[in-house]
């Protein structure tokens, strides 16, 4: 007897996960003993109202063409499922013969897995659910990295880069906001826009250390006294040593997954460029914040990003159809040795549910407001190369 | 007897105005009667403080590198010269040998070359000058279009395909600012980026029309009532009937030029934002502003603009050189036909300086806040091919 596929996406987009998505489909219309594939629309809201796309009905070009376009194409939700939305979603899920479900998304995603994974067990269905990891944070447990953050990554370095030379062209100082609640992955990368001696970001702020106004201004003028401008990258998530937001007084939302609204506001960069400009009287301060540009501008994926996050859909489906699981998540490992090679394990959900990561010790300078090249080494084969770069001779120094 | 080349970049920098550079380098230093090649560092600045870098040391690998590097090269200044700033050029000019005179930049650089060659005229100094147009909000009267618009065109399209595709995801009210002082053609690239029926931007507002914040919120309800979800793209410069800046509460700052702080801040968005909050009572309202990456971002300039970015540097030079014109700019006419092509026209400094354009009344829709199919097929060639875009056949409609 067949068994039913279903699959969908949940949290914030990525530029890769319709690879992970399209990995799956692939793998899936590949097995003998699968029969139908349902995608639900808009993650585990799509199950409850029986919402479903036939994922048989997609011809190959056209998945290879949603696999190259960014944000989720089944559409996403956030949405913490309750005892009684894990009733109806098993009852829509038995009623459709479905015998493995994948739902791609972050640690939340993860946890909405779990929950459904233990109500399924307790209800005793058989149904095999697969957590498909992506996130722009890069802040899942157990992962080496997560399928979206080389190509986040490649696009902060690159708008660095570019902003770098924009500030050098007119001068003074330039603060760019970079998403990541808790993790400074994304924000850290931003160094990879460093190509000679001088190039910004002069300060790299994480959520992982304490941030202070005051020491950002005195930070800001060193800069500013050494170089005669000043480039800042800082993560959207930077907190006081309490652990309190430094945006926390612009935030008026809050999700089901009991996360703040970072995202989507301009507020913590104007502040953060009024402070300066109050506290040094330098004149020409800006701020930019990134946005949801990071996650979802076409055409800059990272290529070895595109690639795993392919191969991640797809151990995820042969890892659930071998049958020796009854539930997981998919983690990809780095290979020892000098050549950048990976392995795709299946762990426990209750490893990357829930609970996220930061940026580990050996990552952050002592300064505290940069990287160190223990991370340039982690991150530059996840991103691939940049852009060309390059300053007149007459230029230099 | 040999006669020296003098240029600066002046301005906004943009993603092409060193093929402007290079083209003015490569033509010079192709001309047997050329001297010495000079380039000014941040402008009239860099000839006040006889700050020059000799463009004839660098190779022609590290000026191609230079050429498709974002940013001004030589570094730019925002400032209008002064009676005595006039003295003061034409006396390092004469000290220098200068012969030719260039000057990369929109309007405000197109002014400062006719108050120094007026000057220059006046003083019977014989210095032929001129201006090489670059500014990415296309804005320049004579010219059919300006080199740096096209790329910065590409990127704003290319954010919206993105940013309408994230927003399909997740939902709710998406407002995106864009550059754009007074004229709309930046903002109105964003509609580029539909392919398909529904797809987003579904409101774009332009300088060129009066803005009523309670016509914006009645023209949202309306969008998420047809499509349960809307993306705007707003220009900064909107202005209600009477002219004043929607954004006006939020400036600070005045250049040299009289053109106020635009860019650099959140603000705006931040407050469209919030209004629709207000007014409607839908929860997910977000805005990202776009900020400088619309002029610096590497890797995504347009091939056409980047070609005709280097002819125009290319002409300017070669009309210099002819002994035919003492004073000129460069405009870029479109030919008539069906296969996009362009002519080179050298046209009097006066009909470019100071004063710019707007978008012509074709190209905006009646119902004022979208714009025509005129528009699409002016913008289409000047961008190019966008990436990828496919939906799943199952999430149509």
């Amino acid at each position: 007897m067949l068994g039913n596929v279903l699959v969908a996406q949940s949290g914030g987009p990525s530029m890769v996960i319709n690879q992970s998505l399209v990995g799956i489909i692939l793998a899936a219309r590949g097995n003998p003993g699968v029969g139908r594939i349902l995608g639900a629309r808009h993650g585990i809201q799509g199950i409850l109202d029986e919402s479903f796309a036939d994922l048989r009905k997609e011809t190959p070009a056209r998945l290879e063409a949603v696999a190259a376009t960014p944000s989720s194409a089944l559409g996403s939700v956030r949405r913490k499922p309750t005892d009684a939305d894990c009733a109806a979603i098993l009852q829509v899920m038995r009623k459709r013969g479905i015998k493995w479900f994948f739902y791609i998304g972050g640690n939340d995603s993860a946890e909405t897995v779990h929950i459904l994974g233990e109500y399924a067990k307790a209800a005793g269905v058989e149904i095999v659910c697969f957590h498909v990891p992506k996130t722009i944070d890069n802040d899942l447990r157990v992962c080496d990295h997560t399928p979206g953050y080389g190509s986040a990554a490649r696009f902060v370095a690159c708008a660095l880069m570019g902003d770098d030379l924009d500030n050098r062209a007119l001068g003074g100082v330039k603060i760019d906001v970079i998403m990541g609640r808790h993790a400074g992955f994304l924000t850290a990368a931003s160094a990879l826009a460093r190509v000679n001696p001088g190039d910004g970001p002069h300060l790299i702020y994480l959520p992982e250390r304490p941030f202070s106004p005051a020491q950002f201004v005195k930070d800001v003028q060193a800069v500013v006294k050494q170089h005669g401008r000043c480039v800042v990258a800082v993560s959207e998530g930077i907190a006081d040593k309490k652990g309190r937001l430094i945006a926390a007084q612009f935030l008026h939302e809050v999700d089901s997954h009991g996360n703040a609204q970072l995202s989507g506001s301009g507020a913590l960069g104007d502040a953060l460029a009024d402070l300066v400009k109050e506290k040094t009287g330098i004149k020409r301060v800006r701020a930019d914040t990134f946005g949801y540009l990071q996650r979802s501008f076409p055409g800059v994926a990272s290529a070895v990003d595109q690639e795993e996050a392919r191969k991640v859909g797809i151990a995820a489906f042969e890892s659930a159809a071998s049958g020796k699981w009854r539930s997981g998540s998919i983690a990809i490992r780095r290979k020892q040795g000098r050549k950048y090679a990976v392995a795709f394990d299946v762990v426990p959900l209750v490893s990357v549910a829930k609970e996220t990561r930061s940026m580990p010790d050996a990552f952050i300078a002592e300064n505290g407001h940069d990287v160190t090249d223990a991370f340039i080494a982690y991150a530059r084969p996840l991103v691939g190369e940049l852009p060309v770069k390059a300053m007149l001779k007459g230029m230099e120094g």
